[in-house]
């Protein structure tokens, strides 16, 4: 049971303005409550129905912060989703960790306006090893509770840093790797030498890379489109474009370093 | 300008039951619809704005069938968009074409039921050249609005058929491939021998490859997971998955024919 001035209070965590005053955000679910308990991360405080507690007894106490129990109804009131899955959590935001470019692949994210692209790109960077993302500022945002969801979890694990891109890219050193899909006029990424290190610079699902960001790009591929029909495809979606070039990358780290995948 | 019937007519066709009775699907958008009418589907109708009149001169008369002038009103009343597109079209189902499995490669989907998956598979089939796409009955309808918006034109290009995947799978001949990533046993997509032909079957977002369709997967597949972390994440986004693996087909198949790709 909370009270009702609790209950209006996390209600108000619908708005995102609310909840950034706070410097917190929403958690929720039974999965992605688990990988919040088990991160770095630091909550503030569950809400759970009962069922909740019962099938999750060894979670309580892993953490120091309160755990209330609440009734479906009041879970229906606070939750964002549309089909509430018997937890809620508030967590602070963390400190975000400067990206160090050099000896190191690292995804720059131009312009993603879908927090389901977002999330998704996410789970790719988590999933093959890539630790750092760089978003320009007209990205959706990270907490946004539509990212933190589609991130399955990968919010707790990938470092997301918003940046002037523009700033970013020109402060490294030159001839750094600066790769891009740009239709035009890229080398076809199955073909072409890919380094270790380096920028993998995704853009935005209307408008592909940015002028701006583009003359950055010292290293453009393409996807080979192999379309049948005389009416073809425009392009990929942003995440699927994401994943085809990060799962090439670390297949040639792989191939080179003659590393047996499991 | 429309009646007040046609306008209450085409408001009810927000519901699937009464786009189901007529046998026809909605297309909305700028792109859509220019996509819509340089295809071999079969328009019913065009609704749009004076702007996309002035906009759009070329396509009109491109097609025998009729093309309305209506408000912005109108057209928010009739869209099942959130932020309506200028113009909306209705056009009846096509009649969808069995599929040739031997000698060719084409997608299994074993109950996918998020709308932006379904389509987005589509898209990838589309850039990579797969013709058909077969879907376990239990997978969301291809001609729901959300797929066909998220398809970005695909669904004009791939043929998309509901059968019953074990009865498909039974039906094949011995030994032909039936690809499928199973986490548990999947050799290493990067390192295995890719057939030209054969089946690749994609998972449900929640639960992958049901069980009894596992049983028919005679090449099971992983991608590689090079996560950094000690808490890894669970699975990739299942349209991310196919992306990565269909790439990957495509990659070897240009690699043995040794064909330069563009």
């Amino acid at each position: 049971m909370i009270s009702k001035t609790e209950l209006k209070r996390l209600t108000a965590y619908k708005q995102s303005k609310y909840r950034n005053a706070d410097s917190l955000f929403v958690v929720e679910g039974v999965k992605m409550t688990e990988e919040l308990l088990a991160s770095c991360f630091e909550p503030i405080a569950v809400y759970a129905v009962q069922s909740w507690f019962d099938e999750n007894e060894r979670l309580i106490g892993s953490k120091p912060m309160p755990f209330y129990e609440i009734s479906n109804e009041e879970l229906e009131r606070i939750s964002l989703l549309s089909t509430p899955n018997k937890v809620f959590c508030l967590a602070y935001k963390p400190q975000l960790k400067p990206i160090k470019y050099e000896n190191n692949l690292t995804i720059a994210i131009d312009n993603i306006k879908d927090p389901g692209n977002l999330g998704t790109i996410m789970r790719i960077a988590d999933w093959f090893g890539i630790k750092d993302i760089v978003c320009s500022r007209q990205c959706v945002d990270v907490f946004n509770p539509k990212v933190v969801q589609a991130s399955m979890g990968s919010i707790f694990r990938v470092n997301v840093l918003y940046e002037d891109l523009e700033n970013v890219l020109q402060s490294l050193p030159k001839n750094f790797p600066i790769y891009g899909t740009i239709v035009e006029n890229g080398t076809n990424i199955y073909q072409t030498d890919l380094s270790s290190d380096g920028i993998i610079v995704i853009g935005s699902e209307s408008f592909g890379i940015s002028e701006q960001i583009k003359t950055f790009v010292n290293q453009p591929l393409s996807i080979p489109r192999l379309s049948l029909n005389a009416n073809k495809p425009e392009s990929l979606n942003a995440s699927v474009a994401t994943a085809i070039i990060v799962s090439e990358f670390r297949r040639r780290l792989a191939f080179e370093q003659n590393i047996l995948l499991h």
